[in-house]
C-alpha cells in the first residue's frame, strides 16, 4: 500500500463559508520521474486563480488540489532532471493542469523551479512566484520592453491596479528596467502602497486617466498593463496608449471587445496567460526557471521586495480557508502565505 | 491669381456607376514648403481604401481628391528637404489626410517617399507602395519577424487572403526573408496567382483550414496576417495559431471581438494601419521612406516582383472610375494602375 500524505482540497465548488469547501484529505504520495522534481511544502500562497479555480468547480470523484505559490525542499528528483538535487530549497508557481502545492510532497516539472532566494524568509518567497512571472511575462514577454537593469530609460508604462499582487511586481520590475511607472489606486492605504513599490504617478481611477494625465504633462503612454477588467479599461487606454503602442492584459474579457478603437493608431493588444507555457510545453517553459531565478537574485540583492503582508500558520484546511477569503475580499493589499506543518485534523 | 491644375475629385460619396461619383475638376496648384515635395505625378494605383473612403463619404463643399499610390518627378522641394531635389524620380502612398495622388501635383511629406526603382516601369512601381508598406509593417514592425533576406528560416506564416494587394506582397516579403508561407486561396487563377508569388502551401478557404493543415503535417503556425475579414478568421485563427503566437490584421471588425478565445495560448494581436505613422507624424515616421527604397532595392534586384496586372491610360475621371470598378469588383487579382496624362475633359 502507498504512503499516505496530507493535502487540502475539495470535490465541488462550494462558497469558502462552506467547511467542506476545502477539506484535509489523505492522498497517495507521488513519485518523481522524467523532468519531475518531488517537493516537500513548507509554505503556499493563494492567489486570485486559486478561488476562482474553487468557485467555478464542478463536482468531481477525485479530489482537485490548488495552490500555485510554493516553497518547498526537493524531496525526489526525476531521471531526466540536472540542475537540482535531493535537499535543494526551491520557489515555484507550478501549472494549473497538475495538483498543486496544497499538499506535503508535490511533483512540479523543474523546467519552471528555480532555486529560492536565500536571504529572504521562506514565507516572504512563497508569496512571490506566479505574481512575479506573470508581471515579468508581461513587461518583458508580451510587450518589447529590456528585462535588464535600467534598459528602458525614457519609457513609461500605465499599469492598471498596482496594489494587486501582479501589479505590485509589476511596478517594482518596471522601475528596476528603468521606466516611468504611471498606476492606479484609489484607497489611501493602496496610495501609499503602490508609492512604496516605487511608483511615479499615481492616479485615481474614479476620476479620467487622461484627464489626470494631462494635467501632470503627459499626453500618450507606450506601454500599458491592465491587471484590472479589460471591458472596463479597453475603451479608456485606447485614448491614452500612443500610435504603435502597446496593451496587455491577464484578466479574460467578460465581453467581446470594440478592438475597433485600437486600429486607427497600430495598437497591438497582448494576453497574459502565466500557464501557457507550462500546459502547452511550449519550447520556452524552461524561461520560467530562468525568470525565477532571476528573481531570487533580484530579492537577495533587495532590488525587489516580497510583497507578503499576511502570514497564516499550519497548512491545513482552516487556514486555506481564511487565506481564500481574504483573497476573495478584493481588499486584500499585498500577498497572504500559509506556513508551518501540515497538520490535517 | 494662382495657376490651376487637374485633379479628379468628388463632393459626395456615389456610386461609382454615377459619373459625379469621380470627376475632372481644376484646383490651385500647391506650393512646396518645410518637409514637403511637390510632385509631378505620373502613375497612380487604386486600392480598397480609395473605394472605401469615397463610398463613405459625406458631401462637402470642397472636393476631396483620393490616391494613395504615384510614381513621379520632384517639381518642388520645401526648405526642410535634405535627401532629395528637383527632377528626381521618387514613388510613394501618401497618407490619408491630405490630398491623395490623383491630381497632377501632389504634396507629400519626404520622409515617406523614396528614390523609385529604375529598372521597372513606372506603372509597374505605382501599383507597389501602399502594399507593399502595409505588408512589409505587418509582418516587420507589428510581428517581430526580421526585415532580412533569409533570416527567418524554419518559420512559417499563415497569410489569410494571399492574392489580394497586400497578400501578393505579404508572401514575397515573407519568403524573402526566409519564412514558409501557408495561404488562402480558392478561385484557380488566385491559386495559380499566390503560387507565382511563392507560396508554399495554399489552403482553400472554404474547407476546414485546420484540417487542411493537419493533411500536409502542420498543426499551428505562429505567426498569421488576416487581410480578410477580421471577424470570420480570428476564431478559426484561434485554434490554429500556437502558444505566444502572433496575429496582425489589417481588416477593421465589424462586430466586437471574442478575445478571449486568444488567451489560454497568450497570443498576441496587433492592428497593422499603414497611415498610422504619418497621421500622429510617430517618431518612426521615416522609416516608410526606409521601407519603399529597400522595396525599391528588392524591386531593381527581381527579389520581388510587381503585382501589376492592369494598366488603363489618361489620368482621368473616366479611367479612375473604371479603376474603382476594378477594385470593387472584389475579383482583382493583382494591382490597377492608371497613367498618361492628366487630359480632363
Amino acid at each position: 500500500m502507498s504512503e499516505q500524505i496530507n493535502a487540502i482540497g475539495f470535490y465541488k465548488g462550494l462558497a469558502i463559508e462552506d467547511p467542506n469547501s476545502l477539506r484535509n484529505l489523505k492522498i497517495d504520495r507521488p513519485k518523481a520521474s522524467g523532468n519531475d522534481l518531488l517537493v516537500e511544502v513548507k509554505a503556499v500562497s493563494v492567489n486570485p486563480v486559486d478561488t476562482k479555480m474553487r468557485q467555478s468547480h464542478p463536482e468531481t470523484k477525485n479530489p482537485t488540489v490548488l495552490g500555485f505559490d510554493a516553497y518547498g525542499v526537493v524531496a525526489e528528483v526525476g531521471d531526466q532532471v540536472t540542475n537540482f538535487k535531493t535537499g535543494d530549497h526551491v520557489f515555484y508557481a507550478g501549472t494549473n493542469n497538475r495538483a498543486g502545492s496544497d499538499q506535503e510532497f508535490q511533483l512540479v516539472d523543474a523546467r519552471i523551479v528555480a532555486h529560492a532566494p536565500n536571504k529572504i524568509s521562506l514565507e516572504e518567497a512563497a508569496a512571490m512566484p506566479l505574481t512575479s512571472l506573470t508581471a515579468w511575462e508581461t513587461l518583458f514577454d508580451r510587450m518589447p520592453l529590456i528585462p535588464k537593469e535600467n534598459a528602458n530609460s525614457g519609457k513609461e508604462v500605465l499599469i492598471i491596479n498596482g496594489a494587486g499582487g501582479v501589479g505590485s511586481i509589476a511596478i517594482q520590475l518596471a522601475k528596476w528596467a528603468g521606466l516611468k511607472v504611471i498606476t492606479t489606486a484609489s484607497r489611501p492605504e493602496t496610495i501609499e502602497w503602490v508609492k512604496k513599490m516605487g511608483a511615479d504617478v499615481v492616479l485615481d481611477y474614479h476620476q479620467s486617466l487622461s484627464d489626470q494625465l494631462k494635467a501632470v504633462g503627459i499626453e500618450t503612454v507606450k506601454y500599458a498593463a491592465i491587471f484590472q477588467s479589460t471591458d472596463a479599461y479597453l475603451p479608456i487606454l485606447a485614448k491614452i496608449v500612443a500610435p504603435e503602442g502597446f496593451i496587455t492584459s491577464i484578466v479574460e474579457n467578460a465581453h467581446p471587445l470594440p478592438m475597433g478603437l485600437l486600429k486607427a493608431k497600430s495598437i497591438t493588444f497582448a494576453w497574459e496567460f502565466m500557464f501557457t507555457k507550462s500546459i502547452f510545453h511550449t519550447d520556452d517553459m524552461a524561461t520560467q526557471g530562468q525568470i525565477l531565478a532571476k528573481i531570487a537574485e533580484l530579492l537577495d540583492n533587495k532590488q525587489l521586495r516580497s510583497t507578503l503582508t499576511l502570514t497564516l500558520t499550519g497548512i491545513n484546511a482552516d487556514s486555506l480557508r481564511r487565506a481564500h477569503e481574504q483573497v476573495e475580499s478584493n481588499k486584500m493589499i499585498g500577498k497572504v502565505v500559509v506556513t508551518g506543518n501540515f497538520n490535517a485534523k
